[in-house]
């Protein structure tokens, strides 16, 4: 057996733990009653420690290099492989047994040490732990960085964008801290001289809204036979590629919260089963990062959902299920809703106008907090001149301030970017699809997702790893990521 | 680290992959779609081969040798635990690769030919495959004999009653088949004189009986935050201790079949909720075996479940749920529609009466096949001679015959026995904690199933595998297995 063949055989049982540990997780958010927590942690647990004893076996780092010699001998799909192989074997190798130990124990005292901060709205409360924790990122950023050959902020994003580079991520934030500010206030007034936007009055029973939901997910092209839609306290995608579980939540007040949870969650789960069946259980079969992913399910709920041609469809089928009338269902109405613009404080309330500008401000503070040229203690000043900056507004604490998020207290750096790299991926594809599919718009006017889940299976989906997430968007629409596509799709739809 | 300590570390981790596949096959039964059998097989397949690797590993016999030196420091529990890893320890370890393959693609085509053979009503269509399976379970079953120090026929028992022996079986078994009989015609004679039963007339709506059989767990002590009750095309228990999951099928015209897969799979479930915490992941904190499992699940099905006083609490609670009304609900009418006895041709349709003489014609049949004395091809005669012999009856067809069961045909010999030492050991429990429990049947008639359980925890659940099937039962009842006391549980619910 060569070198290789060896390596395809230990990532294929790693990928099988890991695909029951994704299951264990689905259940545990969507089916397990309360008293199960400590059990599921132990199971949990067992399977972590068993996959990261397959991928650092020593014999692993001789069977990369190996490989490595035979590289002449592999094909495109397996040299794109085995470069998986190699990046995740440093991200589990990298760090020693005591970094990780230590890294675990602080994340967990900062992260509840936050669940009190944040509701007294006191930074200082936290700071000695989240201070813990950024010493122990940074260890672990530079450990990574030497492995990797990159910079230590460089090193942490990568776990989360492979191969992303802030210095290519700058210019193209730069870009749009420029130019949105202007753009919302005119997106803000014009919407004021509209007039106020109705809202369709409820209650919208659960089971009502379900249905709709899973209406709208076949109409999207979900597969039920290899896939669920159930409930939790934060939506998610989950299970995996052959049984993609997504989740929602429902308001009876309020039935578009829930169906945009149903829709993001469905970009997601098509691109896991798009995945090419051919590598499921190998790094190169796997989603290309957290941009790309977040790129499927924007284009879906921001790109596609909130479309006008998506609302025409969706209005008669909404009224069916939720059993309304009257002129707040109006496609118009719906779209107006669907579209309204409100600079806030709270990011995970954001409109996708304003949901840039807290992604810039978190990516601006965390490289320099990384590279020490901002001190903790100066962080709760320094986000609020920056809200001022790209927002117009300061929080009235650090609660709706530099407290609100709990990434960086539970440890998750250089993890931000992805979520606006998704924004902007989504609005450069459907751009890109729009071009290839002339009828695209009237397709999804008549509910038919065919044509644009097709576009994505072939130039998105199919191609799991094999190409960086930059390589891939390049690969598909035939331009590097280009800010300008993303303000074009703004200024169209709220300015147009 | 002692040797011991070293052996509790391991099985552990052990222990928490077992639960994790544990719930990936309760959501494969219950959740999942019929696309995501493939990926499943995959993720549980993977965690079988790391924990046989686990407990394969050539270190653990070692470390075996020597904590059986350091037995002198062990606690009884401890030492308990130590003998229950080496039992299993034996029985993962006595096959050898090329056995346990040949075992599992035998298996596998006898089990696809049997459902071929099975409607075509044709026991030569898979006689040869069978005769492949058997020769292999007679190779498995004297490999772990020989390690085990027992006859071939005990070593596959073992695997389902830890212990048991066929030289214990055999006497009780006798007993009954000389006993049950008679005591059958004088049954069928009585009920046949009492006129017919008159049968609630339903459809009976799916929600309304999973709320009934919701309330009647309720009333068993069923604690739902550590436990679910889901739908599945078997019933059945599952999940983990901390978070038992059990299942039930419905049937529109038919309530008493759901509820009684409820309570049924209720009685398995406290059984696993009731093992000692302490001991959550060592062999000793698992429950004991096939037959004190299934002497907890007719406890409650049967003994409980089915008595005159728990039927005056079910039928006002089974009218309010379910809508029902007239002479049909009363509660003498419902006792006898719980108990009525017809003598059959098919094993799972059986009353608790005849039950026990199929257990008995297959436990002769499987032990003369495994011992040589019957022949492949002799055995739809001999089946149909027994049946004659039993129950008085003879199958129209193989169907009826020889083919009903899939056991044999997938491998599972040595299982059979263990539903009627079950039967038994519920019979013997249930009169013992009667006698312990002077207002049990007051209790039970009032809903309340506090007592009970009570002294099933204390007696039964909370001594995980610390002694073996029949100590276990000598403790909490003082008395060794007796059929006899069956035979009068059966003489006074039928003839008294």
């Amino acid at each position: 057996m060569s070198a290789y063949t060896e390596l395809e055989r230990r990532f294929h049982r790693l990928y099988a733990l890991r695909n029951a540990n994704n299951v264990l997780q689905w259940d545990w958010a969507a089916m397990m009653p309360t008293g199960g927590a400590e059990a599921r942690a132990e199971q949990v647990a067992a399977i972590k420690v068993v996959c990261h004893e397959q991928i650092s076996d020593p014999a692993v780092g001789d069977l990369l290099d190996r490989a490595e010699e035979e590289r002449a001998g592999l094909d495109a799909w397996q040299a794109a492989n085995l470069a998986e192989m190699r990046r995740q074997w440093i991200h589990e190798t990298a760090l020693d047994a005591r970094l990780v130990e230590a890294m675990s124990r602080a994340c967990s005292a900062c992260e509840q040490q936050w669940r009190r901060a944040r509701p007294a709205a006191d930074f200082a409360m936290v700071q000695p732990q989240l201070a813990e924790v950024l010493a122990l990122v940074r260890e672990a950023g530079a450990a990574k960085a030497a492995r990797l050959g990159c910079s230590t902020y460089d090193a942490l994003l990568d776990e989360f964008e492979p191969g992303g580079r802030a210095a290519e991520i700058e210019p193209v934030f730069a870009h749009l801290a420029e130019v949105l500010p202007p753009l919302r206030a005119k997106v803000v007034e014009r919407q004021a001289a509209a007039g106020p936007v109705l809202r369709p009055a409820g209650p919208f029973p659960v089971e009502r809204q379900r249905a709709l939901g899973l209406a709208v997910m076949k109409t999207l092209g979900f597969d039920f036979d290899h896939g669920r839609l159930d409930t939790s306290l934060h939506p998610f995608s989950g299970g995996v590629p052959d049984d993609v579980r997504i989740t929602t939540r429902y308001d009876e007040a309020d039935w578009v919260q829930a169906l945009m949870g149903v829709i993001h969650e469905t970009g997601h789960a098509q691109y896991e089963r798009g995945l090419p069946p051919a590598w499921r259980y190998q790094p190169v079969g796997q989603s290309r990062g957290m941009s790309t992913h977040e790129g499927q399910s924007l284009l879906m709920e921001m790109q596609a959902g909130r479309s006008r041609a998506f609302l025409d469809y969706l209005a008669p089928l909404a009224r069916e299920h939720l059993g309304g009338d009257g002129p707040a269902w109006a496609p118009d109405n719906l779209h107006r809703l669907y579209t309204a613009v409100h600079p806030g404080f709270i990011r995970v309330d954001a409109d996708e106008v304003t949901y840039p500008s807290h992604v810039i401000l978190r990516f601006r503070l965390e490289r320099a907090l990384i590279g020490g040229d901002l001190a903790l203690a100066d962080l709760p000043a320094a986000w609020n001149a920056g809200m001022q900056e790209l927002l117009g507004i300061t929080p009235p604490s650090d609660r709706e301030g530099c407290l609100q998020d709990i990434h960086w207290y539970d440890g998750a750096w250089g993890y931000f970017p992805t979520y606006t790299l998704g924004a902007m991926t989504a609005a450069q594809l459907y751009d890109a699809a729009g071009r290839a599919l002339p009828g695209l718009d009237d397709a999804i006017r008549g509910g038919d997702f065919g044509p644009l889940l097709g576009w994505l299976r072939a130039n998105v989906h199919g191609h799991g790893s094999k190409l960086s997430a930059r390589g891939l968007l390049e690969h598909a629409t035939g331009r590097a990521l280009d800010p300008a596509v993303f303000v074009r799709h703004l200024e169209r739809r709220y300015l147009g």
